[in-house]
């Protein structure tokens, strides 16, 4: 078990060693660290090894100079110079802070960027200046459009923070397929079948298999099949796809470039780097920020008080399993599996640091 | 079969003798007729009856005053004075693009409102300017969250239409929920079951019973259940319900008021009537118009070309059964059955207008 600090401070000490500043050191250690507290170990330490490959193939630049190649009043398109992702994204969203202190809301597409981390991180960051959060991203080809048998879009996530009064913000951070590529890796290590509604084979028919992807099948889109609104998970896909990328001028559907360096550069480019999308929206600009919160205390007690269905404990709001784990993790510390350790471990010694 | 010319007058004659005036009952008009030729007629001529009756028990205002009460430079909250719904969302929508054509982007929120017909027509108002538009609503409260049997949302849809260059434009406009309720009363009506995934029963229980609503059953949201992400789905249909109705100050969650007269108004209000959310992006606040719809045929290009599944046709763009419907319908005519047709001839003897 190792605490939040001692990881913390070994990803910030892996990234300055990388050739990072202090910097862009920390601000990607917080969200690695930030995915760990969370539950989502899918996007903490376990990824630091595809990073750390990815600099080694010089496929990413640590001393990146993100800036504004486009803007109007409540918008702008920054290049992110081929950072690591979280440079990129930090910076977007607080591009679009600013714009949304000043005419109200402020978006932000992102091009030239690179994996990001988790996309909750970026629209969390809104809730202190009493403004929602938004943040889209476009990922790896893996997941097939309803009738296709393609791999056409990344798991595209979807995150949305809202403030509150005096209740824990409703946070929304999911990607638009019924579960995240993690959970299959999860699964086929544990050597157990998935649910049907996940998966397909190469040619389109239904899958358990949680291994699918390596023989050409594909991941299904939210609904599943076309009578479970599969077409709306498509369509939720598409819109984050083309808010990320074409707004941008970031590659789009199956062009998006892998963030682990075993897969090679893809030949065909059609934008630059991988692409964000940034939303901050100022509570002021349509209520008084007080009232608004407190009408969302009001919603999240209603929401709360749902009745559950028979076995079920209780209604849950959006934002409760990952701010339930961060104060657990936060007592308990982080459990690394042993092969997560060895990868660091080897990682330290490349980059003659410690790590136990 | 009746022309769209027909229907078009007669909706627009009903409303102009309910008190609209002519500019009113036009956009009244033309929405119902949208959805007709969209091949929604959820939302077309068999909602007549509902709007009449509504306006029958004094429950809607056709005089409006809809008018801007808080703005920014790129947002506006807009009260619609209890306008039928069409009235109150088109007037919003043409404020987002006012607000968009001088800030970037414009975004409003809407209160004292009623059910406004098909979302996409208003998103797709956005296209003519070059711009993205967006368009959410909440609705009458079937739906319930991941884990309980309280019917706590609406179908709370989300459209959004993107402009493209030569190809038709990317039109997205679904509900949250995996079927539309309309297509539950036509199962019903047929006496056909539902698949399992769509509706629970008042123990939240599976069930196959597409009439399980009017014995206190729910439906499900967007993923069915939590394996297959229906937590997604809740995310997705609260976050139309806080940006429709708490952003703008209107009733949320279970207390959004019914659309039909033979529902009663309810005891509590948590704010004015039904709430939306309209967004305008111009395309130029990011991108050169014509460079970005260019990429969007390439997009639209690249995904229509993805392989089709085995015993599959075709990939399918957002928006395309929507087009084809309408080409289809223009050219053939509207279909009404019989009980439709009833019911506007009897509107039509007490409004003193001619039906057949």
């Amino acid at each position: 078990m190792y605490t939040y600090q001692y990881l913390l401070d070994f990803t910030k000490n892996v990234f300055r060693k990388m050739g990072c500043s202090k910097t862009h050191a920390e601000i990607i250690a917080d969200v690695f660290l930030a995915a760990e507290l969370r539950g989502h170990a899918s996007h903490g330490m376990i990824r630091i090894k595809d990073y750390f490959e990815l600099w080694k193939s010089g496929r990413v630049n640590v001393n990146p100079d993100v800036k504004i190649v486009h803007e109007s009043l409540s918008t702008a398109v920054v290049d992110g110079d081929n950072a690591i992702g979280m440079v990129a994204a930090k910076r977007s969203m607080e591009i679009a802070i600013e714009k949304a202190s000043k005419a109200g809301t402020g978006w932000v597409a992102t091009r030239n960027s690179n994996h990001f981390g988790i996309a909750g991180y970026y629209s969390m960051m809104a809730l202190r200046h009493d403004m929602i959060g938004i943040c889209l991203t476009n990922a790896n080809p893996l997941v097939a459009p309803t009738f296709s048998i393609s791999r056409m879009m990344g798991t595209n996530p979807i995150a949305v923070a809202i403030p509150s009064l005096t209740r824990p913000p409703f946070v929304a951070d999911f990607a638009t397929t019924p579960i995240a590529r993690g959970k299959l890796a999860v699964a086929e290590k544990k050597g157990e079948k998935v649910p049907s509604g996940l998966v397909q084979d190469k040619t389109g028919k239904p899958s358990e298999d949680p291994a699918i992807l390596k023989s050409g099948g594909s991941m299904l889109t939210l609904g599943g099949d076309r009578i479970h609104g599969s077409h709306k998970g498509y369509c939720l896909s598409a819109i984050v796809d083309i808010f990320s990328a074409v707004f941008s001028g970031a590659n789009f559907g199956p062009f998006v470039p892998p963030s682990v360096a075993y897969l090679p550069v893809l030949d065909k480019k059609v934008g630059e780097g991988t692409g964000h999308f940034f939303g901050a929206m100022s509570i002021d600009a349509f209520q008084p920020a007080d009232e608004f919160k407190a009408k969302m205390d009001e919603w999240i007690d209603i929401f709360r008080a749902a009745k559950p269905a028979e076995g079920q404990d209780r209604v849950l709001i959006p934002g409760d399993p990952e701010r339930e784990a961060e104060e657990r993790i936060l007592r308990e510390g982080i459990e690394l599996v042993p092969a997560i350790r060895e990868d660091l471990i080897s990682i330290a010694k490349v980059l003659k640091l410690e790590f136990e």
